[in-house]
């Protein structure tokens, strides 16, 4: 094919990307249509109107002094499910009243390609290591499956909870894949939505697309925040109003204490009459590298870490907590009118976020360069973005050791949000649900074990206990299982019963 | 020397440790001179006394219930930094007032041998690997050094803070020559005063005492709790009384960030008119391994984490905060006259707690044996026993990533309490202390670093960044140094100005 009679470099030389071409006569046939095929499905006047805004937004924010516009979250929008004890039965009773009438549905952010982690595949398709090696995938799966028979159970009503799951172009024919070839866990698959995020070239400063290799431009994820355009565009708000869906969870697939769907959040945001909720967890040290949600010239949005000075990251309310506390975890809760409103009105207001990458690429030889600092930018827009839109807006605020773990990096020295932070993490909450149920472990020596166990040799080995969500959703159901009764770790409770799994053995 | 005609037979035979000479006939004559130094050093009678009593008071407290009778410390007797912040520089005045006056001490514990972290040389010797390459000791000489400085400037007179060093048989000699070869790091040599705590033997569970060797018992100190036997018996509260000391802040040598002689500590303590106070910070995770200060039976003390269950350790308050977080950070604070009291009249009181544990022991035929699992006891007194004996206790809050970084084990995979924590702790403080001094740092590409450093690579390196405890102790005087400048890490700020050191280079 050529690119003079297709029209595409008379469209290149328009928008300023005919470099793009520099090597089009070292490409082999296929490779030219392939990249002819990449050109033609971009709209290269959008992106270059893209790269403007997000580069002058990004420069002016610098100059500008957030610090001074920031407001903390006003005790009245706040549930917190350390001082509002007494709401919280309440509050969950009617999420799970909702999920009953199938009006809530979850929806996972799983996009990402899990680089620093270091993985070939999505991110939900990793097994951290549990006794039962279960996936990320497989533990929401089960987590949904297992709200869903609560809730029927208690209703006496059929329902479901809807599960719509972005990918990227990078990780969708292997996610799908991996939910077909596991049967869907269980789950519907009617009720299994896979959708694609949109994906965006990479750029150097002076707007010019990065090729990554002769014939290959460079493309990444448009962030979590693509949701919004993609959820238009794929036609999902308009499943979910066939549905009949009212209420949605939003959530990144990194987490793997997510309470997808939590009822209680829902319910919390219903009760709130809110259009958009954000969980949080209380952010203690003042350099702890996480965004806060707060209020900026009156309107809700999460502030970067990066974005704030140490004064302002260090102020304290009387009650000596952190004034900026509410550290967002990537778990949302919108109605879906707030949603459609957005995907249908509000999206194309949205800027893109500037992050400055190294970004690998063809020099005019066409050698690879890997370079060793930031050399152009990947854009970006933010899940969190649309909080400015809300009328009524609501913040939840969780604990930490119960909700949030997410799986970031691999395991290094010091490894912060690794599998074994991750592993420990779910087995630590899983036996304090044991314990509060009334169980107890026991060593080889057949003494009982501290319900707080000591450092040994410098790790904090947590006691081996894994409940399966088909049992357990958050602690409820356990007593018959547990009570009064003594266990040896490795201690596994599934569909199958309590089983202690022997050293060495089984 | 023969064991009969010295009537040590009879003595061993009387205490039922006869069995401590059953390899007598193979020693040397040194090694029998040895051992009967030894054990004509110890009183076997009350020895066996501590143990039978150490063993019926570990068996009844098992059976307490300890939670039902917890309170948490109230309101009325607790200062914070963050809560009570308008009362801060107050205090801080007090203290600062009372060491101008020569009448604050400082005691450090240092008697433990650094067996976890793997040393052979006593803890406060170690280098952590910070720019400076200073270690523990030298860190807490210049902080009193910097201490008496600011007194002295401020009230015009000059004053000293003398410094009382518990070692142990074990770390005495090579601490004292440790000093003496740096030259006490600046401090008056007449004002640094070393002591040594007892040891106690080792003993199995039916009160024998273990050798390690034919002819060696296996012998370990008595708990940081030795401290007020040490006391008495060294002479060391009349070398209090001589020098007209009034305050004393006893701490722990294996905590890089610990504010010598606190005078905000001091300050609040002495307002309040405690006879006895404690630091500690928040706990904030109901599983985290800290020993929470609160009242039993009316009376305050700490309770290990070991003793209580999980349903007391997650109890919360209306605010929200965890009802038993004062976590004790083993930095206490006694007025002199109770701390002669405790010394000349409570201690016999305390009971000594056992701690089991894997002792090497010789067989009978002499064979070194180390046991897989605990054979033993080792019997420790705890400094923070006495808190029963006090009329007015007060309770100091802190912030943790100001003042309480511990080392206590070797830098391994998620290693927790490490020399890695402890220089990053150390640093990011002064990271902080510059940017709130009004300085900045820039990165290899000269662009201004956030002040909040994000997670690169799974590893979470701070801005390397060192201040010298001489040009502050606190984070004062910064701003005439680093006010409005900016500087490329790694920054060192000394007695010899303000240096940058380049990356492989000096």
């Amino acid at each position: 094919m050529d690119p003079n009679t297709s029209g595409l470099m008379q469209r290149l030389a328009e928008a300023g990307q005919s470099h793009l071409l520099q090597f089009w006569n070292d490409l082999s046939p296929e490779e030219q249509a392939d990249m002819t095929l990449d050109l033609q499905g971009m709209d290269l006047q959008e992106i270059n109107g893209f790269f403007k805004n997000a580069m002058e937004t990004s420069s002016n924010s610098k100059h500008e002094k957030m610090d001074a516009r920031m407001e903390p979250v006003p005790r009245e929008v706040l549930g917190s499910v350390t001082r509002d004890r007494e709401c919280l039965k309440n509050w969950e009773a009617a999420g799970l009243h909702c999920i009953s009438q199938s009006k809530v549905a979850a929806l996972l952010l799983a996009g990402g390609q899990g680089t620093r982690l270091g993985l070939s595949y999505p991110k939900g398709m990793y097994d951290v290591g549990l006794p039962s090696h279960k996936t990320l995938f497989q533990i929401q799966a089960e987590r949904i499956l297992k709200l869903q028979q609560l809730a029927e159970q208690k209703h006496k009503i059929k329902c479901c909870i809807p599960w719509y799951i972005m990918t990227s172009g990078r990780t969708m024919e292997s996610t799908k894949e991996f939910f077909s070839r596991h049967n869907y866990f269980g789950l519907d698959k009617n009720n299994v939505v896979f959708f694609q995020q949109g994906m965006l070239p990479a750029m150097d400063y002076n707007g010019k697309i990065i090729l990554e290799s002769k014939g290959k431009l460079s493309m990444a994820p448009d962030g979590n925040g693509g949701l919004y355009r993609a959820l238009g565009n794929q036609g999902i708000t308009d499943d979910m109003q066939r549905r009949g869906i009212e209420y949605i969870h939003v959530y990144c697939v990194d987490n793997i204490l997510v309470k997808v769907a939590d009822p209680a959040f829902v319910g919390f945001c219903v009760q709130k009459e809110a259009d958009c909720g954000a969980k949080v967890v209380e952010k203690t040290n003042p350099t702890e590298a996480v965004g806060v949600v707060c209020k900026v010239d009156g309107r809700y949005q999460v502030v970067e870490y990066s974005e704030i000075t140490l004064a302002t990251a260090e102020k304290r309310s009387a009650d000596g907590r952190l004034m900026f506390n509410a550290g967002n975890v990537a778990n949302h809760y919108f109605s879906f009118s707030f949603l459609r409103d957005v995907v249908q009105k509000h999206e194309p207001r949205l800027q893109h976020h500037v992050a400055q990458k190294k970004i690998p690429y063809v020099d005019v030889q066409g050698r690879l360069i890997k370079p060793d600092k930031p050399n152009g930018i990947k854009m970006e827009k933010f899940v969190f973005d649309i909080f400015q839109f809300a009328k009524t807006f609501v913040v939840y605020e969780v604990l930490r050791e119960d909700e949030f773990s997410p799986l970031k990096n691999a395991d290094t020295q010091e490894g912060k949000d690794t599998p074994t932070t991750a592993r420990h993490a779910l087995m630590s909450l899983h036996h304090r649900w044991v314990l509060n149920a009334g169980g107890h472990f026991i060593d080889e020596n057949g003494r009982r074990v501290p319900a707080i166990p000591s450092l040994k040799d410098g790790t904090d080995l947590p006691i081996k206990c894994e409940i399966s969500p088909l049992v357990s959703y958050g602690g409820e159901g356990l007593d018959e299982l547990v009570k009064g009764r003594e266990f040896h770790p490795t201690l596994m409770i599934d569909e199958h019963g309590v089983h202690e799994l022997v050293k060495n053995g089984v």
